[in-house]
């Protein structure tokens, strides 16, 4: 596998996207940093050529600081905490030095998410389209809008178009038309990715979410519905996991 | 209850419905006839007004003959028999001194059903529209169709009509804001009662099939979904169960 | 189907349920208003008749107070609000510059419920019994009785009728023998819908309940005794659902 | 629990119940013969009081005669053997040179279930009830009855008594109300048991049925109604276990 | 019904078991007493013969001492509340004008359980044995036990006699040989009750519980395994329902 | 919709990929052709670009015979069925006036797969690495092939590269850091995709199989894993759905 | 990776458990060779140590027959064969030129396994232990057994002493207390691993059978009570998984 | 049973392990003490030889406090507490008169342990590595990590080097290989240990944790995948049960 990386380094050099200093520093690198609670992956970012991210559940404060730190000292321009609790975000956003909601550090409250770092300009092949069923389904579908964006795309919304209202959704048929991916986002019935789909001419990423009650059972009934679209063209990720979608839209989107 | 019973029995006679000698009958009659594999109820027919009906899986061919002879003896008209094999209903077709597929004793292949006697004029407030999602869904629709027809109601069909190619739909828009009552009959990701409840303004009754693969578990998903829809005056009945749908169809169409 | 809804208040004027003037203001209005966090539906009262409905469980108090805000502006006479905790229903008091309690906002605590505006006259083909298991069961029984009520129709409660102690079930026989529909709400087996509709001639709408421990997952064991109902007549809504029952049993008592 | 097992030897002995002979037999015998294949309990009889019982699935008609043979040769009276084909029962009723059908060798097809030796004379407390819901429970409650009867019981057997129709069961109250212990016998929404046991005053054993389709889930849905009984008094076997609950009723009913 | 609860009461009148005057009152006394939140049925005692029984979780402490008290002023002797937190527990104490742990109000934390009114003196066919696995099982053993007692039996207790310790258990090869039922808790694997139904030759009530956790998934492990036991003798009330047990296993041990 | 569906048909008239005359035609040619048993839609292969595709399962011969017979007829070049016998094949091959294996009708016994008209040149803008876990899951592994093939892309077959042997998959490191998209293929425990995210920087489609036995659940377990996926970039279709996977591959692989 | 690999190679030629013309051919040797549909790892048996195993369900007999062939070729002594059917076996014994039966290719009927080569001598640490449960658990718990002995080990078989009959297993105490690793294979409730960990002090590999009907889950009871067990020193093998138990067991007794 | 304990003794006297005294105090002794709320198992230790251990969740502070004194009095030497609480530990900590954190009572926060008395010098036959996915696995490792070390064995530890980054992994291929045991801990879809034992030659105990959200089901997932692993040498325990993997390790390190 070092070969690879070290022909992904050089061919950036090539093109110009990796000055010769940086390379030097990056050939000469360890490729883990060991930070005791985690091991920090150094090759990552020139690898898979994103921004990096850090799942902030289940992670205590100081170590997100720390790998976060660390991240920013090797280099990472952009960095994207999900699942981070406002308090934690408030310790962070202090610990680096800086207010809360300042450009560098962005705090997103519905979707509790964190970015560190400039948001890149759009660069994608065309538009990603985030739809959602409902308001309950924010949390779930602006994750993935901001992750989406954090990664250097144009996105799109459509909020509150569920198929028991489908006006709603087909007043939006320019834009699903238009799309390059799209990721659809609902819970109870999950019915939302199989109509898109019959719409739309590119690949849908269905995220099913915990909303609904009893028998929805935490999004399950969702993500059956999702897995088993009767359109063409579906894919689906975890319940509530709208950073999967995302991150796997912007690879798709990815010129 | 015998005195509702009895009550019902002179509602009937009051209004001419009922002969003075069928009365009689009727209220000296046992209440249940005992064939030792079955009890037969004489008073059903009365007390809810429809045509018998007889679940055909798990009984065996003789059985079946048995006890449609002794409802036709204790003068019951129509008799529905669902879930019966071909092998059986010919068997029964004979037993009954009769061709197959003559007039008073139908037999219909996919939805495995007979019809014995006539099937009664449509007698309901409005329409019972039955649609269904895909070809493979039909056996259940069907009988959901003809158990709703045999019980006196107009019924309109809508076939292949799935919400992964919205304008089948659509097209019939005019069908579904005219029923009275709506069965939506749908596999795989069951969507289809929540988009039509959302067009709809009367009771729709939601049947999810078998049909599918994988992480349909056998009609699972599809039953989830539909109990977990987004659009209401949805309800739902067990999978494949065409006849449950059709029956309480019926019931909700009576004058 | 704008020539649906069209036809749908052109018939509405030639009955005179609608005046000119409203009329030319439902036509010119946009079909949908978006706040942002949610797309209402403007038409939705004509198309389908009914008070607006509200699901108050993942909203935001002030968007609950907006959305409530915007429907009275629109012309909309009665609002049912679903799962709504005392602490937002205060608030939504308060924000309508009226005191909780009085007539034109009541709240019921038990379901959990909020009903804006004067509740109509019964207008119903007959009579909607809701009849419950046990005394846990009120909160979805309630939710259902007063749904069906703030929908226009004339509702019956048989409480803590369980089966098992059939003689509490058998002394209100009369009122199940001449309901239009019946709810039958319970927890733990959910046998009460298939003695119900044993007794009765026409649809019950079965709701399991939550009440329970153990192997009663919360409500599944209910919901699947419901759903395999040996009894002709019953469809079922989701665990808790008092208003899906609610309001399906309003749709099919409506003339 | 020698000391146990040799007190009981020694009861018996006392109580007249074993004669000399025997008792040293029994005290000289060895606890298990080793067939190879399966381990017989040569105790088990004299421990527990009853008929041996073998279970027939998935063992070998050979095996099944073998043990059979080793069993009369210790002097074991009465052997019941369950789920046993038709064939296997030929077979053995042929390798114990006896013609099937004879008084010694009794097969019943329906339940499957072979008694080889004399039905014991009821001698327990009183009447054991089986109850159950429809036609299709026959294989399970007739293992139950006949398992019973085996075990020296008089037994009373309702049949097709399910919930749906409530007068079928009604009018046994007195056989229900006299029963020193109820078998009840159901599949699809399993609420027999619930509705019996709240009519009754003795123990209910509640066997869950694999009849039904669907979202009964091969009996699943009657168990779970079941092991949820708002009833007081009841307790429940596994799916189809007919014998387990004839053999605990016995043993309830035992003086 | 009514005839053969009439029956019942002259019977007792026979065997003087009830005064002629509290005939009198029975005969005439209405059959339920309707609270609004609950209908007490005044019978329940005389057809059943045992303590009431009130079920706590999910009833407000007012309704809970409404309930009682009402049934002491119809003459019910004992009564017994189950799933009763401390706090209420004082409460109704406190309204029933007694300080709690007085004779007449026991309340017994561990298994939150209130007798109200005299235990009886034990009046069964033998002893009921009451073993338990481990010591988390405590809270669902002691409601089992207690129950027991409050019902008129004589109780043994075996603590700690999980299957991973045989000896702990064949130490007590007496008391399990000498039982006429017993009740065997225990969560986790859920063996006990087939170790036990193997030493013993009475009926084993199994009683699955909740300890354990990861693929214990609440009680379900233990539930299953009681229901696939290889012995014979043995069935199995719901997760926790130690009440459940104690009171079938009174049945079974009444003269 | 129509608009949209025009502008389509235009664009393709001006880019040159559609005739004049074709573009007339397709302009007036009714949306559907309803065939009784199922509705053709006209417009797809212009709406989404692909081939057509049919669901051989659940279908009767006839009947797809009939259906590509439809679609041959109104210009469709390249027709794929999916989970299609070989017996049924042999009949379309045969009502089609052309030998089996011919060019024009390939069929593919190890996915059940044929191919109607020609494969269309690899056209996509990189690379489909296809690589699959164990011999087993070649059917759904080649399924997927064929169908991202058919719908005019070029693959890459990595066969029996399981995680068990990481070799077998490094030394592979080539083909998967140089795909546009990689579909992984894997039963049991389903950890393909997860290795391969890791290694990849494109998208990876996940496709569990129905390989295993015991706690495999028909692939469930598999499924759970990838939903479960720790790497970023993987979503996942149904069981055994390769069909899907490689559609919404090529969809991916668009230029 | 390869670095480890050769260090091996040079330890057994060090060890002289390798010669030297071997060691040439091994270091020379691909590390796969590549069949078509499938992929032989030729490094497997030096690096592990043991016998070749080919899993035989869903491979055809002429891909067992060549995987076979190329091991052979390639200098495999001993090859196990598991699932393998007899139609199979007899196939795959005749494509080696030899008659089924011989020395050299043994088939065992009840666990369906074949062992090609000879059966090395017994080397392990001690003694391996296979207990089961009853008759029906023989197909596995022979596959662990015959698994462990053609890996090198000598195996104590325990056959039907299941927990419901508590001697048959405690009069094995001796063979229990003085193995050094013990297999435990139960269906049903699954208890046999913790009543067996609770008398030994060495490491035990629980297997759950399918053995059972019902609520058994086809193995799922007896596989959650394993994982559930309140023992110290189980570990737990898929269901039916005799080789993946035997396997480990034979790991374990390695010296 | 009392035979093999006693040869046991004799056997540790003959070795030297045990005292005269020690041995005499050991014969005498009764096997169990009854604390009332535990039976503690006096002979546990000489039999299995190791340290005590006392599950600590469900149990309260001063039923552990009397239990540990127990054990020590008896002449315990190292005493394991499981699922302790920070709160619980301070408690018994004073109780024992010592302070928290002093050598002979050590607690460890994140695995929530406690060990009292001296940590035994490593004697097992080599080194057992203990290997986790990521940052959120370590409470489930550390228990499983100072299990094994209080057992008296040699532990590495592999922190963060989950499957999704094969080169944190690949880096310690010489500690894999080397090891007699390895614990493979992870989350989410589980796959480490199958990754892991395809590269090492010794038994893998997999460990399922909780880790993860939505279709991770509390660890369900992974607890699936690992039954199904597709590498031989791997067996499961319970999901988050890193004592039970750490105990196993240390029963299969033992000389």
């Amino acid at each position: 596998m070092e070969q690879s990386y070290l022909r992904k380094i050089l061919a950036l050099v090539q093109n110009g996207e990796l000055s010769l200093d940086d390379a030097v520093l990056k050939i000469r690198e360890e490729p883990y940093t060991d930070l005791g609670y985690a091991m920090i992956d150094n090759h990552r970012q020139l690898r898979q050529g994103f921004a990096e991210v850090i799942y902030g559940e289940g992670k205590r404060k100081d170590q997100i600081l720390g790998i976060t730190k660390k991240m920013l000292e090797s280099g990472v321009k952009t960095i994207l905490i999900t699942r981070l609790s406002e308090e934690k975000a408030s310790y962070i956003g202090k610990g680096l030095g800086l207010a809360v909601e300042k450009p560098f550090f962005q705090y997103h409250e519905i979707p509790r998410l964190a970015i560190i770092g400039p948001v890149p300009e759009p660069a994608g092949r065309g538009t990603i389209v985030v739809a959602s069923g409902g308001t309950s389904d924010l949390p779930v579908s602006e994750e993935a809008a901001l992750t989406a964006q954090a990664l250097g795309n144009k996105v799109v919304r459509l909020t509150d178009v569920g198929v028991s209202g489908l006006h709603r959704l087909l007043s939006h048929l320019d834009e699903i038309m238009s799309a390059t991916v799209i990721i659809a986002v609902a819970g109870m019935e999950g019915a939302l990715p199989s109509v898109i789909a019959g719409l739309a001419d590119c690949p849908v990423i269905a995220v099913p979410t915990s909303v609904g009650y009893g028998a929805g059972f935490g999004g399950v009934s969702a993500l059956l519905a999702m897995l088993n679209s009767c359109a063409s063209g579906v894919s689906v990720v975890n319940i509530d996991n709208g950073f999967g979608a995302g991150y796997q839209a912007a690879m798709i989107n990815r010129k």
